[in-house]
């Protein structure tokens, strides 16, 4: 049976009006009891119904997701993730991709936020990495949480969900090392999503700890995407002197490559090895299917939208001033056939 | 220059006060009035600003978009496509994915519709095919538009747009005849999707039509999912008489059976030719790439939203008698290497 603003009441030890001016958001109430309340509502996991909500005003119930991504999996992992966490806690989600490169980009956001009356925003990158985008946000006080790629949050900087990339990329280049490589290419995604630095960070020190060369040809700047790896799978077997293996910034990138190779008759892995990232369905539908790093999207996304809601909370309740610890996920090494020499 | 109020009123030939009314919904403006007006905001483009929007009460901007369909690739074009129209439109999308077999669902979608105060729904398979869930809809005067399997619509029936798969299986079946094949094999998404059905019958129709047999050993029931595409070849491949093509329902269907044929070294095209249907990214970037029929999933969204979207328009002015017309889509046969033995 699911709780009602009596049943809050009662476990709060206060009136239904009390409950009712809380859930209103009506400020009259003395900020020990709407602790006292809000707990009730956490314990009890009350959710007001559309009456309450309509007269709360400013406390809206739709989330909004705002992206420039146009990895498929990856999106729908992000919003498998968001939508849990939105369902658990009685929010919506509102759904916004955009151009982050676009001129307008601050005012189409912030336009979003009012006509569709948002309660607060998740950011994935590159929009979470924009400075000027936080700003704008801050300046309106409009609440966001961001998921961004790095082992370590700013101190009192806004609510945050970080991905250890490096660390992730590091053990994939590891991995090829112990499988006897030593001539490893890198397909690199966009530099303007930090993963794709952290990543290559990860790769050249993981070379430089078995004090293996590096070789700037075997560098290919791409997009996170299919035909990057078609694409830069060309350049690298064209070479004077070939990679034996090659670590692609995500699983579409990846997948390319593989289907590349395929096209030019090399063996993988017996000629060529390839990794990805991600842990997408491409890297398990593969075949052969991919060494990857498992990188949990959907969790990352769940455990930003929690610590937005909490945030939220927060806020409402006047108890701000505590900054929420921002988790760290790092992404685990998955080796599959595509490396797999033995 | 953006259109305002005072463009739009100078088009119309009417106060600006007499577009607020209209804009607000105030339901005081004479029906031809209101015509002219909202002709001048169609025409200049006009966007009603925030505060325009705040006071037009039940005139809400954000529509939804309800689903319950494990295909990442269809999801992301189905809101790639809405996105597109509601962004042309000044709407923004909210997404409610959920389990259409769930006692609770029709609840839960008035439930969403009331809380997040969306102007629209727009349904696609299987909610769109669900009469209880259109009957409560109908009840509580949400407007939807629904995306169906079919060739023709309903008469006086609520917006739609159709799909029509049972010519598109038919040319798919066809063409595989066309390529020497006799014994052809099946396998079939989730039943309670029309266009499974719709599917199967074309493939049926074909093989009559040419007079050949159906072998029901070669139908085989499963999900639109990879997974059932890798377990049908399976079955398909052990069977005393095995066929020589196989026509999945789709792409991910089919990428699975290619994957499975792959596993048991079996060689595609030359020993089994294999079809899909959907023209998604998998059919694209599997090895050999697919034969399958072009649905063309985000130009299906586009079109029901902005279906939707008039039907919208058409009741704000209070000329909701005429139907609008449903638009029929038939996806396109498009011969890749998985079925060309030349």
């Amino acid at each position: 049976m699911s709780a009602t603003i009596k049943s809050v009441a009662e476990h709060a030890g206060v009136s239904i009006k009390t409950v009712s001016r809380v859930i209103n958001n009506e400020g009259t109430v003395k900020p020990d009891t709407l602790a006292k309340v809000q707990a009730a509502i956490d314990e009890l996991n009350y959710k007001p119904n559309k009456a309450a909500r309509d007269l709360a005003g400013r406390d809206n119930f739709v989330l909004g997701y705002v992206y420039d991504n146009p990895n498929a999996y990856y999106i729908i992992d992000m919003q498998k993730g968001i939508l849990n966490e939105c369902r658990a806690n009685g929010y919506e989600l509102l759904i916004h991709p955009c151009d982050a490169s676009s001129r307008d980009i601050i005012q189409e956001i912030l336009g979003m936020v009012d006509s569709a009356r948002l309660a607060g925003l998740i950011l994935s990158p590159p929009l979470s990495e924009m400075p000027e985008v936080l700003s704008a946000l801050d300046e309106k006080g409009v609440r966001y949480v961001r998921i961004l790629s790095g082992s370590e949050a700013l101190e009192n900087g806004p609510p945050c969900v970080l991905v250890n990339d490096y660390q992730a990329a590091y053990q994939i280049t590891e991995h090829l090392i112990q499988q006897g490589h030593r001539d490893i290419g890198f397909i690199a995604g966009e530099k303007q999503h930090n993963s794709t630095i952290e990543r290559q960070k990860g790769f050249a020190a993981a070379l430089a700890a078995h004090d293996l060369p590096q070789h700037p040809e075997f560098v290919i700047e791409g997009t996170y995407s299919f035909g990057t790896g078609v694409e830069s799978i060309e350049k690298l077997l064209t070479l004077p002197h070939i990679p034996t293996a090659v670590f692609a910034c995500n699983d579409e990138i990846a997948a390319g490559a593989l289907f590349g190779a395929r096209m030019r008759g090399v063996d993988v892995p017996a000629t060529l090895a390839i990794a990805g990232f991600e842990n997408s369905p491409f890297s398990r539908q593969t075949f052969p299917p991919l060494t990857t790093a498992s990188q949990p999207t959907d969790q990352i996304a769940q455990r930003a939208t929690s610590t937005l809601i909490q945030s939220l909370k927060a806020r409402k309740l006047g108890n701000d001033k505590q900054p929420i610890p921002a988790h760290v996920f790092v992404p685990e090494l998955v080796v599959r056939e595509s490396t797999n020499r033995s």
